[in-house]
């Protein structure tokens, strides 16, 4: 019999070329390396689907991934066996079985994102792979006010780099915020689904506003005009990162409580 | 005229065999590399003082060298340009005249370290370098109970190994704490000084109290023995961090204030 499993998994991106699978051995993937893993652990191939496609460098703390396999190893000894076919760089927290029409992509009802800025006068070692270094003050209540114009339900035709294949650009956001914690700049975007480069198109925007370049009024402006233009520049990868996804009853689990949870 | 520079350093210690310089290129430590970094930069040959002798593998958030130079750059432009001489993974944070005569070692009033795990069942991409995963429940209030015994005035023979040069084992913990961050389990402790692998020693204690392996009451059998094998095995380095140093009237400054300070 096959079985459906869901998996909560974390990365930090930095050693490879995006979330999805480009068919070069050269160009190490997060699911190339997912497969890889779980074909040992499994022995047989295994197909992962991944919620979010998440670009060259970008991290997860929360991606979801699921698989369909005939091996009967039970669910909650997943994380353990998996994790040690994985590098140091890429962990699975969770494991659940899952109907068996669950599709990690489409089931998702929205995703979480992430960026952050280190913002101090000097680098810090601890946080170069994890924040953009920003060594001007900004001013963090006006990235909100900003932030706050990306809420409902709009269309992201300027929020896009050309490559992505989407054919509609009208998105929901559910929450945007913005916040200071110490020396670090967090923005935060919970939506039903992001185009490509979308979030880091935000973040661009939301700096330059922060850094007084640009008004928080291009935000507005642009989501009524569709220019790309009007806004900032497309934030690097590394300050990014895929936080959580959300799906109908608890992960499209029966019992949810039943996960293997590693909290 | 020859100027004495005091610098604040942070670093990620694991591709390096310390803090200290071993003559030997094919090894990098912290030092070697600042001594680089600042000779470049002052265009003079540098030698670096450091507060503490990490280990390989070791970090800082606030080492403090000092270092002698008839360079003319003023010394609030130090931090940003040795920086552009640093790798990504040793930056200096900030930067202050001193007198003469401050020595970063001998001044140093106390210093503090702090050693971390992350405890839960699945180990975590983003703290893979800088905490040491513990896949099994720790009791934190006895972790600390173990703790408090280290703090006072003792003979800390029992927690050195072989291969400290000291001739005392006598020193002075100023304070000592244990407590939970989410998945992470802090121990932090100030002290007059410390002895080779004493605060990995007693981190490898700690932790063998938390699991239940021995009592909290092996430190004060230990204090009072001398004897290292009544302690736990010593802690892996990449869990320690030197957080930060301290000296007499704001680190042998006139005026504190006016140091370069990025905080």
């Amino acid at each position: 019999m096959t079985r459906n499993i869901k998996l909560v998994v974390e990365y930090d991106g930095t050693g490879y070329c995006g979330f999805q699978d480009q068919g070069r051995p050269d160009r190490p993937t997060i699911q190339s390396v997912l497969q890889e893993a779980l074909a040992r652990t499994c022995q047989e191939p295994v197909q992962v689907i991944g919620a979010g496609r998440t670009d060259a460098g970008v991290h997860a703390r929360g991606q979801v991934v699921n698989f369909h396999t005939r091996s009967r190893i039970p669910v909650e000894r997943f994380p353990a066996a998996v994790n040690t076919q994985l590098p140091w760089d890429i962990k699975v927290r969770e494991a659940a079985e899952v109907p068996g029409d669950f599709h990690a992509r489409y089931w998702a009802l929205s995703k979480t994102y992430r960026y952050t800025w280190l913002v101090r006068a000097t680098p810090s070692p601890f946080w170069h792979r994890y924040a953009l270094f920003v060594p001007r003050p900004v001013d963090v209540e006006k990235m909100r006010r900003a932030a706050r114009h990306f809420v409902g339900e709009h269309d992201f035709a300027a929020f896009r780099s050309t490559g992505g294949g989407s054919k509609s650009t009208v998105r929901r956001m559910y929450r945007a915020d913005v916040w200071r914690e110490n020396d670090l700049v967090h923005f935060e975007i919970e939506g039903s689904g992001f185009l490509y480069n979308m979030v880091r198109i935000m973040a661009g925007t939301l700096l330059e506003v922060g850094l007084g370049r640009r008004s928080a009024e291009c935000v507005p402006k642009a989501l009524a005009s569709g220019r790309r233009e009007e806004l900032g520049s497309t934030a690097p990868p590394h300050g990014l990162t895929l936080m959580a996804v959300a799906y109908p009853d608890g992960g499209g689990l029966e019992n949810p409580e039943e996960s293997a949870s590693t909290g």
